[in-house]
C-alpha cells in the first residue's frame, strides 16, 4: 500500500471566484483545495438581520431553493479537485428554535448541492458543546448523501479538558451508533495533548483528513516553518497507519519570515516521504492490515500446500525451534556419548520442523533417531517425497493422529508446532494430551509451555468490519488480524498457561476437564476512551530461555507467522478515565469441540460498576474449534 | 385474571421421605413442596473429605451418574407437587478450580434429572459475591433445561449494602445477556431496604416466587404469626402485581407461641384474600397488563366500530368534554341572550362529542348551532342516523377531512378529540392547524392545550416482550401498554405542549415546521436500577380549569381510554446511585410523516458521561405516523 498522502490547501478567507483559487493551489503545488460550498451571502437564510421579509423567510424554509449567486462551487467541473466545506454558521444545537430549525434546512440544501455536483467529500464545521441535534441530523443526511462527511474536531482547546475534542466526537458518534459514513477531520492544534496516549488513541477513530494550519509551524533559525518533534511525529504516525488527506493552509499576511506558499505543502511531503521503513513483519502483512481472517482450525481441516508453504518461509520462526532442540541435546547428553536421542516431530506438515532437528543434531554433534508423524495425508505425500529425495534413513515417517497413535517405541523429544495465536487455540493442548504418551520419563516437550494474554483493543475500523457482517454471530468469533489503525488501551495481561509435559492428566477416564480454563484480567485505562473488543497475543517458551512470542512486549523479531487474534465485543463499551476494565475469559470444552466465552465489566475510579456485558458466545453457539 | 398465589411449603431441614413430607404438606394446606432434588450425600462427588478413590472421581466426572440413593426426588411421581431445590454446596464460583469444575458437573446432572422426571420449576442457591462463572453455566444450561429456573436472591443481608441481593441478580442478568428463562425467587427478610423504592423495583424484575420463612413472621398479641405491616404491603403488592409462587417455612421448634404448621400458610393466603380492589381502569384494562399494542393511527386508518364503542364507554372522558363546553358557554353568552353560539366538533367519530355539546347548552341553557365533521365515512354513516333519528336539525354534518375543508361560516368553539397516549402522537397538531381555519378570531379549541411527559421506566416483562420479536425495528417503535410489573425510575418530567389556536402558524405556505419539537428532560435516580424505556403520558387543558390527564400525578380517575405509551430503548441502560439520566426527544416531520427520535444519556454522580444511547428511530426509519 502506497503510504502517500494528498496534500491540500484551506480556504482561511472568503473566496470569491474558486477557478482562480484552484489555480493559486496548483500552482502551488497543492493536489485539492478544501473550499466551502456557499458564500457568506447564503447566511441570510437564517434571517437574523431580518434582511428577507417573513414571507421571503418562510417561502424558503418551505421549498429551499439556492440563488445562484450563493454558491461559491457553483459547477461540477471542480468536484474532483474539492473538498467542500458546509457553512461555519450551521449551528444544528442552538439555543434558538428558529436557528436550528434554518441550519437543518440550509445544512440539508448544502449536502443535497454537494451530492449533485458529485463532490468526494465534505466537512461540518467544529463541534460545539452540545452535540445531540447535530449527532441526529448528521446521522440521518449522512445516509443519503454521496460524499464523504467528516466532522472537524480540534485535537485541544485552550482552557478545556486536553480531550475535550475527542470527547464530542465520542458523544456524536454514539448518538449516531457509530454510523460509518461519518469520519473526522483532525485539526492539528498547537498545543499537543500532554500525554502520548492521548495522541495514540486517534488510530482507532476513523480520521480521514488532517488539518495542519500554517499557525502550528515554528519558524526554524532561517525562518522556514517546521513543526516540533512531537507533531512530526504524530503526523508521521497518522500518515503511516491511516493516509488520511493533508490539509495545510497558507497564511495571508506572513507568519514565517522566509515562507512561500509552497513551504507548509513542501513540508508535508518531505514528513511523507520519511516516514520509517517498514519492518519484516510489516512487509509480510501488507495488504492484510485490519483485515479479519478467521483462525485456522489445522486439527479439523487439513491445512493446504500454500499455507504451509507460507508459514515454513518465516525466518524466525524454526531458527528458534532449531535453537531450542540444539539446547536440549546438548543439555541431554554429553558430548561424544553414543547415547541416540529419540526426536519425535508430531504434526511433521511438509518437514519444516524435521529440517530443525536434523540441523541441530549436525550442529550438536548428538545422535539422533528422527520420528515424523502426520495426520494431513496431502502434506504426508511431501513428507514421502522428502524422506526419498533428502532424508534417507535419518527420518522414520509414521501417518496417525497423534492423539490415537500407539507407538512401539517412546521419544525423549517432543518437537510440535500447533500454536494459533492465542495459544491454546488450535488443540495444541488437547494433541499434546494425546501425544505425551509417546515421550519417556523426564523427556522433553518443545514448546515446554505457553502462555495466553488480552489487551482492551480500540479500533473503530476492526469494529466497522466485524458490524458490517450485521449478525450477532461475528461479534462472538475471534478474527485473526495485524492491527493498525488499532490503540490498545493498557498493556497486556496474561489469562493462563499451559505446561508441557502435564503430569497432571488423569489417564483413565480420557476427558478433557483438566484443559478448561477459567480467569480473568484487570486493565486500569487512565483516560476516556472507547473499547471495542481484545487483542489477543501468545508467548511461549520452546526449550529454557530459548522463546517465541508475539506479545508486544516481547514480540520475537521479525517473525511473521502469527498476527495477534480479534475477540469482539458486541456494544463497543465506554470507558471513563481511570477505569478498571475485567475481562472474565473461558476456554470450555465437550467432547467434540473447544470455544472461548469472554465478558467485561467496567468499574469507575469509585469502584462503582457501571457496565457489565454479556457474556459472549455462551455454549460456543457462535464459534467453536472442532475436536 | 385470578390473583390467586399458590402457597408451598419449603424444607428447611433434611427431608428423608419425599412422599411424607408432602403428606404432612398437603394435611397443612400446602398447594406444594419445595424441596432438594438430591440428598445431602451427594455431596461427596466433590470429594472434599476424600471418601472417593482418585479414580472413582475422575470416573463420575468424566461419566457422571446418580446413585439412586443420592436422590431425594427419586421418581417423575411427584413432579407436579414439587419445586426442585439444587444443592446449596454448588458453587460455580468457588476459589478452588476442583469444586468449580464438580460444581458445574453435578449442577447440569441435576438439572438434567429435574427435566427427566417433569419438575415445572427449580431453584438455584443463594448467588454469593462472585457471580461470573455462575452466570456463564446458568446462562448455558436454561437453555437445554424444561424446568423453569429461578435464582434465590435475598432481599436484605446483613451488614451490606441494602440492595447487595439485587446488585447480585443484576449482574448475573447482565452477564447472560438478558436470559428470559431465568427468573428469580425473592426471600423476603425481616429486615427491609429503607426505602419504598428499593421494594418496589422488584416488580421491574422477574420474580416467580417469594420465599417468607417463618422467622420473618413476628408474634402478636395472642402469639400468632403476623407480618409487619410494610412485610405485609411488599407482599400484597407483589401478589397483586406479579402473582408469584409463595413459599413459607414452618419452623421444628416453635419460635411463635400461638402457631400451628398451617398458620403461616394461612396467613398468606389471608394477605392473598384481601388484596385491593382494581380500580375502574384497571378492570377495564384486566387482560392488558403489560400487553404491547401497537398506537393507532386514526388520521391514516379509519377506525373500526368496535374501537369507537370501547371508547364511547368511558365514563370521565365525555364527562370532561361536556363540562368543558358548558364551561365556556357559560362564560362567553349570558344568561337568556339570543346569541347563538356555534360549535364545530371535528372528527365527530360516532357522535359522542355532539351529543356532549348537546347536552352542555341544553344544561347552560345556551342557543348553539352544531356542525359534525367526520372524514371517516362508515362512521359518518352513523352520524347520518343519529341525525335522521335523535339530533334532526339541531346537527349539521359534513363529510370532508378537516385539513382540507373550506367551510361557508366560522365557528365559536371548536372541539375535538385527537390525543393519543403521547398526546400530539395521533397527529392532533396537524389536524387542528387545519381546522383553526373555522374557527372565528377570539374563538374556542376544547382542547386548549396539550403537554407531553416522560419518564425511565423498568420493566423486565415489557422489555423481554420487545427484544421477543429479535428485531431493531421493535425496539424504535412505541407501544401502547397498560403498565403493570412495571416500575418508574423518577416522576414524569414535561417534554413540551402544543396550543390551540395556533397564532403562529405561517399561513401561507403551509409547511409543518411549526410542528416540529426538540426538547429534553432530566432525571436524578436515587438507587441503582436498570432502565428498559421510557413511559410517556400527556396531560391536556379542554378547557381552563377543566383537564384530561394520564399523567400519574394528576391522572383523571376512571378515565380508561389512554394507556400510557413506552418507549423502548435498544440496550438495558444501567443506572448507578445517584446518576442524572437526560433524555432527549425530537418530533419531526416531512410532508408525508410524523416521527420521534429518542436518545439517553447517563451522567455519575459526578457528572462523567458514562452511557451515551444512538439515537433511536433516525430519520423515522422503524416508526412513523402517517399524514
Amino acid at each position: 500500500m502506497s503510504r502517500s498522502c494528498n496534500i491540500g490547501l484551506l480556504a482561511t478567507e472568503e473566496v470569491t471566484d474558486i477557478s482562480r483559487f484552484i489555480e493559486f493551489a496548483d500552482t502551488t503545488t497543492h493536489d485539492f483545495v478544501v473550499a466551502p460550498i456557499t458564500k457568506p451571502s447564503f447566511r441570510r437564510v437564517l434571517n437574523q438581520d431580518r434582511t428577507l421579509s417573513q414571507e421571503e423567510h418562510e417561502a424558503w424554509k418551505d421549498q429551499p431553493v439556492f440563488d445562484r449567486q450563493d454558491l461559491l462551487l457553483n459547477s461540477p467541473e471542480w468536484s474532483g479537485k474539492v473538498l467542500g466545506l458546509f457553512s461555519d454558521w450551521i449551528d444544528l444545537d442552538s439555543p434558538s428554535d428558529d436557528i436550528r430549525t434554518c441550519s437543518e434546512i440550509a445544512f440539508k440544501q448544502e449536502a443535497d448541492w454537494a451530492t449533485h455536483i458529485g463532490l468526494t467529500g465534505t466537512i461540518f464545521p467544529t463541534l460545539g458543546e452540545q452535540v445531540h441535534s447535530t449527532a441526529r441530523v448528521l446521522n440521518t443526511v449522512s445516509r443519503t448523501m454521496t460524499p464523504q462527511l467528516c466532522v472537524r474536531v480540534l485535537l485541544t482547546e485552550k482552557n478545556k479538558e486536553e480531550n475535550v475534542g475527542w470527547k464530542r466526537w465520542n458523544r456524536l458518534r454514539l448518538l449516531t451508533g457509530h454510523n460509518t459514513r461519518i469520519g473526522v477531520a483532525l485539526e492539528v492544534t498547537a498545543e499537543l495533548p500532554s500525554s502520548e496516549a492521548l495522541l495514540n488513541m486517534w488510530l482507532a477513530e476513523p480520521v480521514r483528513a488532517l488539518i495542519v494550519p500554517a499557525h502550528v509551524f515554528v519558524p526554524n533559525q532561517k525562518g522556514f516553518p517546521v513543526l516540533s518533534k512531537r507533531h512530526q511525529n504524530f503526523i508521521k504516525m497518522m500518515m503511516d497507519k491511516m493516509r488520511p488527506d493533508i490539509i495545510v493552509t497558507v497564511p495571508k499576511d506572513p507568519i514565517h519570515p522566509a515562507a512561500s506558499p509552497a513551504s507548509y505543502n513542501q513540508y508535508m511531503h518531505y514528513l511523507n516521504r520519511n516516514l520509517p521503513e517498514p519492518n519484516e513483519v510489516e512487509k509480510f502483512a501488507s495488504g492484510y492490515f485490519d483485515y479479519l481472517q478467521i483462525p485456522l482450525q489445522p486439527l479439523a481441516d487439513n491445512l493446504e500446500n500454500h499455507t504451509y508453504e507460507t508459514f515454513e518461509r518465516d525466518p524466525i520462526k524454526y531458527q528458534q525451534y532449531e535453537r531450542a532442540v540444539y539446547q536440549a541435546l546438548l543439555e541431554r547428553v554429553e558430548y561424544q556419548s553414543d547415547v541416540v536421542t529419540t526426536i519425535m516431530v508430531v504434526g511433521a506438515g511438509r518437514g519444516p520442523l524435521v529440517n530443525c532437528c536434523l540441523r541441530a543434531a549436525e550442529k550438536s554433534l548428538r545422535k539422533i533417531h528422527l520420528i515424523a508423524l502426520e495426520k494431513n495425508p496431502n502434506a504426508y505425500v511431501t513428507l514421502q517425497n522428502m524422506k526419498a529425495q533428502v532424508w534417507g534413513d535419518k527420518v522414520d515417517l509414521v501417518f496417525a493422529d497423534m492423539r490415537t497413535w500407539n507407538p512401539e517405541t517412546k521419544c525423549d523429544i517432543l518437537v510440535s508446532e500447533l500454536l494459533g495465536s492465542f495459544g491454546d487455540n488450535e488443540l495444541s493442548p488437547e494433541c499434546l494430551d494425546g501425544a505425551q504418551k509417546f515421550l519417556k520419563e523426564g523427556g522433553i516437550s518443545i514448546p515446554s509451555s505457553y502462555t495466553t494474554s488480552i489487551a482492551p483493543l480500540a479500533s473503530t475500523r476492526i469494529r466497522n468490519s466485524v458490524a458490517a457482517y450485521n449478525d450477532l454471530k461475528n461479534f462472538e468469533t475471534p478474527y485473526v488480524v495485524m492491527f493498525q489503525q488499532a490503540y490498545r488501551l493498557a498493556e497486556p495481561e496474561d489469562l493462563w498457561t499451559f505446561y508441557h509435559p502435564n503430569k497432571n492428566i488423569p489417564t483413565v477416564p480420557i476427558n478433557n476437564l483438566h484443559n478448561k480454563r477459567d480467569s480473568y484480567a484487570q486493565f486500569v485505562v487512565d483516560h476516556d476512551a472507547v473499547m471495542h473488543g481484545l487483542a489477543g497475543y501468545f508467548d511461549c517458551v520452546l526449550y529454557k530461555d530459548v522463546t517465541i512470542s508475539i506479545h508486544p512486549e516481547t514480540h520475537s523479531p521479525g517473525m511473521f507467522s502469527w498476527f495477534p487474534i480479534f475477540f469482539p465485543v458486541a456494544q463497543p463499551v465506554e470507558i471513563t478515565k481511570d477505569s478498571i476494565v475485567t475481562v472474565h475469559f473461558w476456554r470450555l470444552t465437550d467432547s467434540e469441540k473447544v470455544w472461548y466465552e469472554w465478558s467485561v465489566v467496567v468499574q469507575d475510579k469509585d469502584k462503582q460498576e457501571i457496565y457489565v456485558s454479556p457474556i459472549h458466545n455462551p455454549g460456543g453457539r457462535s464459534y467453536y474449534v472442532s475436536l
